[in-house]
C-alpha cells in the first residue's frame, strides 16, 4: 500500500502553496520538457495516475483528449480536483494505485506526473498500463531521480570553495526512505535507473525518449533558485511505447 | 581525438598491475552481468571496440566467435594483444574510435568495454555503430557510470557516523573532467545517462537491457572492498539492438 501523505493536513497545506499547486502545470519546471514527450493528444483516451489536483486532466482536454481517466490515492486532491472541473469528458476516482486495474486496450496514453517514487510495487503499475494501452499507446511519466532519492541524508553539502554536491549513498539498495518533506516521515521508494528501465522494457515498452531533468543555462538567468539542480538531477522523464509484437530480424 | 593515456608509461605500468590486466574478463567485477546482456556468439561477426590486451576478442572466439576484429588506438595495448593471440579469426588494427568507420552491415555484434567514456563524439561511434552492425544485431557495452565521472572532486566524503558518501555535482554539466587516476591528467568525457540512452534511442536502437553495475550481497561477502561500489554505481552496462524499420501501430 502507497503512503497517503497528500491527506495528512500538515503536509497538505504546505503542498498547496508551492507554485506547481498554485499555478498547475505552468508552475513545474520540468513541465516544458514533460510535454515535449508527450504524443499529439486530439482524440486520445487516457489515463492520468495520481492526478492531484487535475491540472494535466483538464489541460489533455484543451487539447482535444476525447476522455481523461484521474486516479488519485488523496481525497484532499481529488476534492480539489472535482471543484475546479467542469467537463464531462474527465471521470476522477479514488484508488491507490498498488490496486489499479485498467480494461484491456482501453487507452491510448497513460500519464503519470511525480506519482511512482511513491508505489511500491511498481512492476504491477506498469504491466497493468502495459496491458490497458492499446498497440502502439503511449506511456509518458515523471518520477523523482534515483539520484535525488537515494540518499541516508538528502542534503546538500557546502564545500569550503563554495561548492555544492549531492551526497549520493546506498544508491543500490533499493527500498523506503524517509525523509522529511513538509513533514515528519513522507515514506518514497528508490528504484535504480537499471531497475526502472528494465522493468519497461520487459514489460513490452520501447524507450523513446529518456532525460534527466535540470533547467538549462536561459531557465537558471531567469530562476537562478534552479541553479543547484544541475548539479543532480531531480527528476526522471520517460517516454515508453507498447509495441504489439517483437520484430523478426536478420540476427535471430 | 580521444586521449591516448594507455600510451603514457606510467599509466600503462599501474594499469597492467590491476585484477582485470592480469586474470582478463575474470578479473573484471561487472563481467559476469555483461556477460550475460551478450547473445549467443556463435558463427557470429564482431568488433571490439577498444579490445586492449585481446581478452574479450580471444574469449568470443572460444564462445565460437565467426572472426573478430579488434580496435584500439593504443600501440601498447595492442602489441600485448598481438603478443598473447595466436589465431588467425582475430585481427587487431590501431586507431582513434573518434575516426572508426566500418564496413556496413558486416557485423552480428559490436562489444565495447570501458572505453566509450573516453571518446569525445560518441555520436559519431554510435551511428558508425548501427551503420556497420546486420538488422537484428546488438551493441552491447560497458562505461564509466555519469555519477562516477561528475564530480569536482571524484572522492569519498567520510561522514561522522561512519558512512560514506559520493559527492555528485556539475552532473548536468557535460564535458571533459581531468582526474589523477594511475596518473595526472587523465581526461573523460561526462554525459548524462539521459544524452547516452537518447543517442541510442535516435540513432535507431532498441534498448534490450540496462545496469548500473554494484555488487551483490554475495560478492561483496567474498570482496569487501567492493562494499563501497554498493553506494554508487561505478559502470553504467548497456545492451542495444538494431531494428531494421519502425513498427506501424494502432496509435499512430
Amino acid at each position: 500500500m502507497a503512503q497517503n501523505i497528500y491527506d495528512n493536513s500538515d503536509f497538505f497545506r504546505q503542498y498547496s502553496r508551492l507554485d506547481r499547486s498554485l499555478y498547475g502545470l505552468a508552475g513545474a519546471g520540468e513541465w516544458p520538457s514533460l510535454r515535449s514527450m508527450l504524443p499529439e493528444l486530439k482524440g486520445r483516451r487516457i489515463a492520468d495516475l495520481g492526478c492531484g489536483f487535475g491540472w494535466f486532466s483538464r489541460w489533455a482536454r484543451d487539447q482535444g483528449a476525447q476522455r481523461v481517466l484521474g486516479l488519485d490515492i488523496s481525497k484532499n486532491m481529488l476534492d480539489r480536483a472535482i471543484e475546479t472541473t467542469c467537463d464531462d469528458g474527465i471521470a476522477y476516482e479514488r484508488l491507490d494505485l498498488e490496486q489499479v486495474e485498467l480494461a484491456e486496450a482501453s487507452f491510448d496514453l497513460a500519464f503519470s506526473s511525480l506519482t511512482l517514487h511513491y508505489i511500491e510495487n511498481l512492476a504491477h503499475v506498469v504491466t497493468s498500463v502495459h496491458r490497458a494501452l492499446v498497440p502502439g499507446g503511449w506511456f509518458v511519466f515523471s518520477t523523482e531521480h534515483p539520484i535525488y532519492t537515494a540518499p541516508r541524508n538528502p542534503e546538500w553539502i557546502f564545500h569550503k570553495d563554495g561548492h555544492r554536491s549531492w551526497p549520493t549513498d546506498q544508491y543500490l539498495i533499493e527500498g523506503p526512505r524517509v525523509t522529511d518533506w513538509m513533514t515528519k516521515g513522507v515514506i518514497k521508494q528508490h528504484r535504480t535507473l537499471g531497475t526502472i528501465v528494465n522493468l519497461l522494457i520487459r514489460s513490452g515498452f520501447s524507450l523513446a525518449g529518456f532525460e534527466e531533468w535540470g533547467p538549462t543555462e536561459d531557465e537558471v538567468a531567469t530562476r537562478p533558485e534552479w541553479l543547484e539542480h544541475r548539479e543532480r538531477p531531480m527528476f526522471l522523464l520517460v517516454s515508453a511505447r507498447k509495441y504489439s509484437q517483437p520484430i523478426a530480424t536478420e540476427a535471430d
